[in-house]
C-alpha cells in the first residue's frame, strides 16, 4: 500500500479521476449510470491506497470492453434465488457492476433473514474485493467477498500454477473506531511485490514465489517469470498448506459452486474469450445476532485493545485491518491521490485515444 | 498429524476407547445419550488423526467438569432467530454437544433457506473444529466451524498475546474424491509443534513463536515458556498480518458477535470461572446453487486436477485438504488407534478414579 507514494507521481482529486474514468467507459459504450458506478468502484481503491487495484488497471478493462470480450451493458440475471441465497449470472458484464448489484440483493435478503451468501458467475475482474464488502457497513451488517483467478498459486508440494490469488474481504462495522477491513489475497505476496524487489535490486525472502521451473526462489526477476506466488504462509514449515488450503476454499465457492471457470480452465480457455470469472459474497445482518449499538462497543474495545498493546521491538504501535486504508481514505479525499508517473501515462493515453480530457 | 504413530504407542479400537470416555462422562454426571455423544466427537479427532484434539484433552474436560465449571447437563437455548441466523446460549454446557445442536440447526435452516449462520456464546473448548464442519456434508452442504480461544496470538508489529489461536475449518462435499476440510488455526503453527521441536532438541524456524519479552525466538524452550505463538505467515513479510487478520474475524464472529468473552477478558477472569467461549457456525446448500451431481462432478474434476498435478522437486505428490485425514479414518477404523503412552496412562489413570475399565 502507498507504494507510489513521494516516488515520482502526480496529484489528482479523486473527482476529476473518476469523471474521466466514468467517460471513458461511456465511450466504450457503457450505459452512463453504469459508467460512473464503475468509475467509483475503481476510485475508491486508489482513495483507499490499494494503488494496484484502482485506475492502474483501466488499460486491462477498456482494451476488454473494446474487444467484445467484456459486454459494455451489464446485464445480471437471478438464476437461482431463496431465502438465503442467490445464485447471480453476470451476463458477461463489467465485474464492478455485477460484484454490486449481487452484494445489494444479498444485503437485501440478509436484512430479512439474517443472512444471505451469493454465487456468481459468468462475471471478470471486480477490482479491489473490499468495496463489496463494505458496502455491508452502513447497513449494519458484516460483507463477505471473495472471486476467483487465473491460476497464479501451486498447491503446496507442487510446482505448477493450479489456483488463483484469489483474494477474500470481510468487512465488520465498529464505532468510532476504524471498520474492522480484512482485504487479503491467499498468496503470501501479491505480484507486485516482486515488481517492487525487482526495481530496487534487492533479494526475495524465501517463500514467495517458484523460479519457471518450479523451484523456490529469492530472485524476482526469476519470481516474475516464473508466475508463480506461494499461498500465504509460504514455506509448509510456516503453514503454507494453510494458504494453499483457503485459496482453493476461494476457488470452490467462486469457481465450482457457480458454475463459472476455475482451476486449469482459465489456462486451457486463453484470454481472448469472455473470461467466466466466479465471485462469492455474503452478509449477515448484526441485528440478527446482538443489540448494533453493543456489538459496535465491543468492537470497539477489542481494536482499542489491539491499538495500544505493546508494540514489538522497533516498532512503533500495532494496527488493525483496515485501518490505513482508513486513514488514507481521509488523506487523499482531502489532498489528491498521487498517481503513479506510468499509471497518469496510461491514462492520458487513454484520454487521447477516447477523446477525454485527462485529468493528469 | 500421526505423530504419535509408531513411537511408543498402544493400540487401541476406537468403539472400546469411545465406550470408555463415554461412561467417564457418565460417571461425571453427563446424561447417557450427551455422554456418548461427546465421546464420539472426542473420538473422532483421534480416528481422523488429530491426536492433539482427542482423548489426549480427556483430562480437561474430566477436570472442568469435576470442578463444575463446565455443566454436566448441556441444555441450550436459542435466543434469537430468523430465517437464516441463530444465536444460541450454550449455558455452559460441553463445547461438542452445544456446537452440534447449534450445527443441526443450521443445517436445518440451510435446508430452508439456502443458508444459515450461527453464533455461540457461553460454550466451552470443543475439540477439533472440523467435526462441526463435517455434519454439513451428508446434507450436501458446505459446513463452517469457528471458535475463538484463550488469547494466544499478538497481533502483528506487537509482542503480547491478544487472540486465541482461533482455528477454523471449512468442509465441503465432493463425490468420488474426499471431501474438502480445512481445518486450521490461524497461527503459523499449532503449540504442539512446539513441544515436539523442544523434545527433539531442533531448532524452530523464524515465524513461529515469542519468548516471553516478546522478542522473536527459534528456541522451542524459549518460544514454550512465551506462549505466544505468531499468525499464519509469520512474519510481516511472509504475510503475518493476514493471519493476524485471520485470527480477528475468527475472534470477532465468536466473541464479540455473539457475546461470549473475547480477546483479554480471558485473562481477567481466570481459568477458575466458566469460560464463556464463542463458536461461529455456518451451513450453505449446494442444492441453492448447483445440482448437487453437477457440483461434485466440478469438485472431482479440481481435487484430481491437484492431486495429479506436478509435484515440487524433492516431493511425492500433492495432497488436498483433509486427504490425509480421510485416509488415515479408513485406516484406523480398522486397525485401531495408535494412543501416545502418556495419553494412554492418563486415561488409565482417570479410569482408576472413576472405577472406569479402560481399554488400554
Amino acid at each position: 500500500m502507498n507504494d507510489n507514494v513521494g516516488k515520482d507521481t502526480v496529484k489528482v482529486g479523486a473527482e476529476a479521476l473518476q469523471e474521466f474514468v466514468a467517460q471513458v467507459f461511456a465511450r466504450l459504450e457503457v450505459p452512463a449510470l453504469q459508467a460512473v458506478e464503475a468509475a467509483e468502484v475503481l476510485v475508491n481503491a486508489d482513495v483507499r491506497g490499494v494503488d494496484s487495484h484502482g485506475v492502474a488497471r483501466l488499460p486491462y478493462y477498456v482494451d476488454r470492453l473494446d474487444k467484445g470480450l467484456i459486454e459494455s451493458v451489464t446485464d445480471i440475471s437471478l438464476v437461482r434465488e431463496s431465502g438465503a441465497s442467490i445464485l447471480v449470472d453476470g451476463g458477461n458484464g463489467l465485474g464492478q457492476l455485477v460484484s454490486k448489484r449481487a452484494m445489494e440483493i444479498c444485503i437485501e435478503k440478509a436484512g430479512m433473514n439474517g443472512s444471505c451468501m451469493a454465487t456468481v458467475r459468468n462475471s471478470n475482474h471486480f477490482g479491489a474485493a473490499a468495496y463489496y464488502a463494505m458496502m455491508a457497513l452502513p447497513h449494519g451488517m458484516v460483507g463477505i467477498s471473495m472471486t476467483n483467478a487465473y491460476p497464479l498459486q501451486p498447491p503446496t508440494f507442487g510446482k505448477k500454477a493450479m489456483i488463483g490469488a484469489n483474494p477474500m474481504a470481510v468487512a465488520i462495522p465498529a464505532g468510532t473506531e476504524a471498520p474492522f477491513v480484512l482485504d487479503m489475497s491467499t498468496s503470501t505476496v501479491a505480484f507486485g511485490k516482486l515488481e517492487i524487489a525487482n526495481r530496487e535490486g534487492t533479494a526475495m525472502p524465501h517463500g514467495w514465489a517458484l523460479d519457471k521451473d518450479g523451484n523456490p526462489t529469492t530472485d524476482p526477476r526469476a519470481g516474475m517469470e516464473g508466475r508463480t506466488l506461494l499461498p500465504l504462509g509460504g514455506t509448509r514449515e510456516l503453514g503454507g498448506h494453510k494458504g494453499y488450503g483457503l485459496a482453493l476454499m476461494v476457488e470452490i465457492l467462486c469457481g465450482v459452486l457457480s458454475g463459472a471457470a476455475f482451476g486449469l480452465a482459465f489456462v486451457e480457455q486463453g484470454l481472448e474469450v469472455p473470461m467466466n470469472l466466479g465471485h462469492f459474497f455474503g452478509a449477515i445482518s448484526l441485528q440478527a445476532f446482538s443489540q448494533v449499538e453493543r456489538f459496535k462497543e465491543g468492537m470497539d474495545d477489542m481494536l482499542s485493545a489491539l491499538k495500544v498493546s505493546s508494540p514489538a521491538q522497533g516498532q512503533e504501535r500495532v494496527y488493525t485491518a483496515g485501518e490505513l486504508e482508513y486513514l488514507c481514505e481521509r488523506e487523499r479525499r482531502q489532498k489528491g491521490i498521487p498517481l503513479n508517473h506510468v499509471v497518469a501515462d496510461n491514462l492520458r493515453q487513454i484520454g487521447g485515444r477516447y477523446d477525454v480530457a485527462c485529468p493528469v
